[in-house]
């Protein structure tokens, strides 16, 4: 596997030379500032992984690389809005910098830009892209607005959680590997693999974010622990726990809920959900998904070593998204 | 030419089998309710006559035309946001039925929805369909940007506010007429006239709106006469007036600009613009797109009847869009 820093300083590098109109500025300056504060380029550094991994020169996959970032962008300034955000990456978001109508319409032309780096593709191949691309984008939309209206509900059971995170979040990583995958010369079989890979993946990490949210390290987190319960979100943690729970047990979550000193809140959820099991459980579903997708892995009949593939696993699940 | 009404039942019977998802139903019932408040389809029944034009049923235009009707709609929904707009077609914006978040992300996946149409052609049209709705779809965003920065400029030249309205709304005319002449079997030089007939059209449209604006019948203008004046809004009108005006008539534009009365305020901007040549410069202007648009039609190989392009061009001219 190529160090994580090449891919990183190609993809940089592609993306400071893909220039933007310099007109209309209210239109396009809002995307260059946006797309330079940076983030882990995890997605497009996925295409260039996949075409690698299916034979072909990572070079190959920049286009769908820079389609799946642009188009993440996208829902990020769209997402920040909808969020009322002021803050991404510690910086100003663009609704903050410039306006919400800004926000919207720069959001709007980042999501047409994004179709048209599929364009360097060949015909055939470009139908192929298309199609995986925009069912992805069709999925992300419906898991942004199930996550929107899961916080008007009480009650959101488990299958509907774990399906608007994979809409949300995972089926982009898959679309991100099944992309590189086909413009690499994967077999349709393998890229079909490859999109499984990383959908599973995003599962295993979304709800490790949750565990590490309330239980890990603050330093590990990167933000406060347990601001996800201070925030009264619905994770997989709290509803595992809501389910597991006796009439009894219902009736403290509900107290802990109320309770207004921070510290005290954070522990005492912590302590009750161990008790419920709902660590232990959502730990299981974690390393079930995290199995997924190794086996797809295995399932793979590309040539490359599978010691890369692997390598890739696992330096995916030892990183944050 | 097939009667406009055979056009547009078959339009919206095509709309309504046209089926979203069910759920969820905040992104999906806005769509629903937004694509039936009706209006001309005047974009798609472009298409579909432009394919007929090429000597093609017109049910081969079918996807391009819902292509176009789906992006106009979806530009529309965002700019009745960005207008902060209460009503459309006389029935509530989807942002005041439900909330702005709903009717951004619904925007979204119907700009997304609008790709899909296009996949029902073969690869290598597929490709080419693309190319030319892509960059439209950039062009739509960059004057609705243009529009929006003009309201806080004092000055906007003639040529920019042009370039503004050829972005903002004709080219997504010639767009609808070219994808139609090109799955019709159009050769690319007639696709381009098409394209070409659509954008001079488009243009003297926009302007033929600016002049009854003010100076039509309120029958015909459908609205207020003189809406534009009373909010000082910037036609070319306005702008052809302000530039022959001498400065004893520009302080007198100023001294009008501020009165109170609407009536009176109309009525002395009607007698100043007829002074100022300002009408009588807008109207040869109209007349010079036009003229423009039909030298298209003329040029063309198509082999059917010139008469039908006339007949088209004539229709389209005596409607507002």
């Amino acid at each position: 596997m190529k160090s994580l820093a090449t891919y990183s300083a190609y993809l940089e590098s592609a993306l400071q030379q893909d220039q933007f109109a310099s007109e209309p500025t209210n239109l396009y300056d809002p995307l260059r500032y946006f797309l330079q504060l940076g983030g882990k380029r995890m997605r497009p550094m996925l295409s260039l992984m996949a075409c690698k991994l299916a034979g072909s020169p990572m070079e190959k996959a920049l286009p769908v690389a820079l389609a799946v970032e642009y188009f993440h962008n996208f829902s990020l300034i769209h997402d920040d809005i909808m969020d009322a955000a002021p803050l991404r990456r510690g910086q100003a978001t663009v609704h903050e910098k410039w306006n919400t109508n800004i926000a919207i319409l720069s959001g709007d032309v980042l999501l047409v830009k994004a179709y048209d780096h599929l364009t360097n593709y060949d015909a055939s191949n470009f139908q192929r892209l298309f199609k995986v691309f925009n069912r992805t984008a069709v999925e992300v939309c419906e898991g942004q607005q199930m996550d929107m209206d899961f916080e008007q509900r009480v009650e959101v059971t488990e299958s509907e959680y774990l399906e608007m995170i994979r809409l949300k979040t995972s089926v982009l990583l898959g679309c991100a590997l099944q992309m590189g995958g086909i413009v690499g010369g994967a077999s349709t079989a393998d890229a079909e693999r490859l999109y499984a890979f990383g959908e599973q993946l995003g599962l295993a990490f979304q709800i490790q974010d949750d565990i590490l949210d309330l239980y890990g390290e603050s330093a590990q987190v990167g933000k406060q622990v347990g601001g996800d319960v201070l925030a009264n979100k619905k994770t997989l943690l709290s509803i595992s726990a809501k389910k597991a729970a006796s009439p009894e047990q219902l009736a403290k979550l509900k107290s802990i809920e109320n309770t207004t000193d921070p510290l005290i809140k954070v522990e005492q959820t912590q302590k009750l959900y161990t008790e419920l099991g709902a660590r232990a459980y959502c730990e299981a579903k974690m390393e079930f998904h995290h199995h997924q997708a190794l086996n797809s892995l295995e399932d793979m009949e590309l040539n490359n070593s599978k010691n890369e593939l692997h390598e890739l696993a696992n330096f995916l699940f030892t990183r944050s998204f």
